[in-house]
Parts: structure tokens; sequence; C-alpha cells
């Protein structure tokens, strides 16, 4: 069951991505035996950002593996709020749009709320249109989408502790695409959750005494061995580059903490692939939703 | 400045509504002055629940004090999730509405969600529809309405702690009218935030560490002085009926506690006041956005 190393205490996230990829691959292929049927995501990009360019380059890659269909709609930087929002609009009313992303981050100019909100809450497989966030908050995780990220670390931790119920889980970092959505999905798993941030005193009190620390602060190797126990479970989100810029690293001093713990995941390789393999998952559910299929299996 | 009976660290609800009525009373009637306009909230109540019928009571008895008007549509408790949605319609519709509220509990026939859904987003003042669940939760906080009881915990906590960055706060209870949106609120202050609830294991070493633990668990007396220390503020959300029936009690033995903690805010007369008071703050809020009209005082 446990996904780690061999002989070590990582938790390999490519490892588990792929199985949550090839259990996808598998029930989207007889879906498409059934109903000759397949979802297709529309990814809008505005611009030319290199570093998100790869994203949704990754996203394709990774919907061409399982069989999902991609249709990439790009903007020019220049564009305004009003286009995108008609943009969206346009793959909102085509029936063959299963899923809508739009790559973040935006443009300065572009009024990023009015965006989110514009995408069709059936089709928002980020889960960011405020009515989704609203469900999710409210424990109705059926009715709407859960965005990838606290998905993908929930499954994640699953791997080696596959009963959340009352296990404490401190959360550093408290944004709308991470901390926030990751607390309301642990609260729905019994957690009990505590989230932390920049103004939170004795930070190290909190994690250490945690059954399971997620960090998705953006600070680069910000959190040494003080800050841990043997008994954690360590998830980090964060992605950063070091300080000379060459090497891509998480929010946790990664070795110098994973000697200490009981689990980490490692950045890159860690929460990043679960991230897009839920993605792909959401997609793969509006796309049932939307053509009212059920998953059978006649093997 | 405190807000403490004379001779205790009572954290008296009434005063402290009694000051933001006065205050908001002041406001209207400058506002009235000035436009010729005053608020109106409507108050949808179905069948007769009578301790429904005494909440209604007491909104409308203080909308009336700092002049507010009320309007009471009473429907028969069978009537459908249908005929409740039109009847909200109906409200939605009509300018001279600025605020809308469904007295809760609804009888089970009734599709909740589908009720909260309904009730406009510029005039749900309650901030259930799940559009305000999610501006609150990504900390939008001006755009929509936050719940009063949120509202009014966090006021009565300023009496006697203005500044709550970087406190701890313990919060026992997840619902969605008080646990959840509490929380959110709390981390736009800045608060360290926990949530325990009845998966919590040893809930009384999160409770005794916080510097402010606010208990809305409906379990009358439930907390007693092993849940507490001299450090915390204790605020008791809970509304029960003790054992015999007789009197309303509050999560916490408030005869026990009170003598070992810093503050606590007593049952009746603590929160319930303060939530009343926030819900026509809100109304006045919400006719205020409706009339773009800006409060100006010419004293």
């Amino acid at each position: 069951m446990a996904i780690t190393d061999n002989k070590t205490n990582v938790l390999e996230g490519r490892a588990c991505a792929d199985r949550v990829l090839d259990e996808l691959s598998r029930k989207l292929k007889i879906t498409y035996d059934q109903s000759g049927e397949k979802p297709l995501l529309a990814i809008v990009l505005i611009g030319e950002d290199p570093a998100s360019m790869i994203y949704v380059r990754n996203k394709m890659k990774a919907a061409a593996r399982v069989g999902i269909d991609t249709l990439r709609v790009n903007l020019a930087s220049s564009a305004s709020t009003q286009e995108l929002v008609e943009a969206i609009d346009k793959l909102n009313c085509d029936n063959k749009v299963s899923g809508i992303i739009v790559q973040l981050p935006l443009p300065g100019h572009i009024d990023k709320d009015m965006i989110l909100s514009a995408i069709s809450t059936n089709k928002d497989v980020d889960g960011f249109n405020p009515v989704n966030v609203g469900y999710l908050h409210n424990g109705d995780l059926a009715k709407g989408f859960v965005p990838g990220t606290p998905l993908g670390i929930v499954e994640l931790i699953k791997q080696v502790e596959p009963n959340l119920r009352g296990k404490s889980v401190v959360i550093v970092g408290r944004s709308n695409i991470v901390g926030k959505p990751l607390s309301a999905l642990l609260l729905s798993e019994d957690c009990t959750v505590t989230i932390c941030h920049s103004k939170t005193i004795d930070l190290a009190s909190y994690t250490s005494n945690a059954d399971i620390v997620v960090t998705a602060m953006g600070k680069p190797k910000f959190m040494g061995a003080k800050f841990f126990k043997p008994k954690n479970i360590v998830i980090d989100v964060g992605i950063s580059r070091d300080e000379a810029g060459m090497k891509i690293v998480g929010d946790v001093d990664f070795d110098e903490v994973q000697p200490l713990v009981k689990y980490i995941s490692p950045v890159p390789g860690g929460v990043g692939p679960m991230t897009i393999a839920f993605l792909l998952v959401n997609t793969f559910k509006a796309f049932m939703k939307f053509n009212q299929l059920t998953h059978t299996e006649n093997e």
C-alpha cells in the first residue's frame, strides 16, 4: 500500500499520480467503448508567460495520456477582461467542452474575480468559481468541483494514512487555491484542522505537534528541522527557485528534514503531478455529469 | 472600553448589542433625513414552530427599534419548495425590499439548499447563499454578506481584545452557520484558527492552549473546568435547554468555568443579541448598496 521509495520515507507523487491516471484512463476507455464520447478540456491562456506555457503543456500531455482531448485557447496578453469573458462564454455554450480552466496567474489589468465567476459552475474543473468555493466550504462535495491540488494532497496522504478521522492537520498558508480549500476538504474527512500563516506566533509549536503538516507558502526552504518531529507526515506544496535560481525547491529544507520525519513529499515530484491528475479526474466528472452517464463495468 | 460587569469577567452581549444598535439607529436617521428612504427587511417564515416565531418576533422588535421596516411573509407548513422559491423570487424583484431572510430550520420536505440559493446575493443578509459563502471564504468580505453570528462574535471579542492579529483561536463545532464562517472571518483578522468537532481527539489540549475559545456545539454544559485555563477568552454560542428542560444553557458549564477564565460570554445574553444586531447591520449595508448611498455625516 505505501507509496514510498523502497528504502526511504519519501512520498512519491509521480508514482501515486501515475496510478490515479491509469485508473482514470481505464474508466475513460470503458466509457468511450460504451458511449463513443470522450471529454474535452478547454485551457485558456493569456499571453506567453514561459512558466504558464510549461504548465499548460504538462496538462495537455497528461490529458492525452489518459484519453481526454484538449483545446488550447490563446489570447494576446493585451486582451481585455471583456474579451476574456467572451471567450469563456463561448466555451460555456459549447456542448463539446466538458471542462474549462484559465491558466493563472492573469496579467494585472484583468479582473480575476470576474473571470473565475464567468466559468460555468458545471465546467469549472479548477473549482475556483465562488459558487463552487461555497459548495466546498458548506461540505457539499458532490455538488461542485474541489480544486485539484487539495484533492491530490488528500490522496497522497491517504497512501500512508488511509484513515484521517481525528488526525490533527496543520496547514501553513491560507491561499484561496491551496490552504483554504484544503482546510475544507480535510474537515470533511473529519480531521482537526489548524490554519497557520505569516502572522502565526510560534509556528513550530503548531507544526511539531501535528500528525500531518502541509506547507503552502512559497518560501524556499523556509522550514528546517526545528519545525518538525518524528511523528509528522509532511506534505510540501511550495514551489520556488533556490537562491541561485537554479533549482526548484519547496517550503521545507528537504535534506535537513527528510531523515527526521515519518513521511515527506519531495519538490518537485510530490504534489505537482497529483494536481494535474485530479484536474483530469474533475474533467471526467464534469463530462459524466453533463452526459448523465454512469460508469459501469461489465468485466 | 471593556464590556464586562463592574466586578466580573462576563462579556455581556446585550450591552454590546445595544451599542451596535444605537450606532446603527443614528446612521439610519441621518440617511433617512438625507434621502427620505429606509430599509425593509423581509422575513419568510414557514409554519408555526414556536421557537422560530419567537426568533422572528425578536428580529422584528430590534428592527423597529433602529428604524428598519419589516415585512413578515408567512407560508403554511405544507408549502412546497417551489412555492417558497416563488415567494422569495417576488421579494428578489421588489425594489422596496433591501434584505431577505428565511427563518431556519425549514420543514424536512423543503430543499434547503435550493431555498438558500434562491435568495438574491444582493439581498442575502444572512449570508447563506453559496455565492456569499464563497466570497467570505475567499476573503472578499466587502463583496458579499457575512452571517450575523460570526460578525457578532468577532465584535464581542474585540471589546476585550481589540487586536486579533496572531491570536490563537479554537472553534469547537463546524456548522455552516457558525463554525465555518467564523473560521473564515477570523482568518481575515489574522488569527491562527483551529476547527475542532465531535471527531477531535483530546479536545481539552486544544481549548486550554488557545487565546480564544468559541464553542458552537449545542451540547448543554458539555465543557467544564478541565477544558479551560486562566488565559482563555471563552465565547459560548451554544443554546440548549438543560436536563430538566427549564433553563436555557450554553455549551460551557458557566458556573464552573466563569471563575477560572479571563473572560466568558453568558447564555442567554451573550452572542444571541449580537447576532440580531449584525443581521440589521447587514440589512443597512444591503440598503445602502442598492441605493448607491454613502453614509455622510454633516454634524
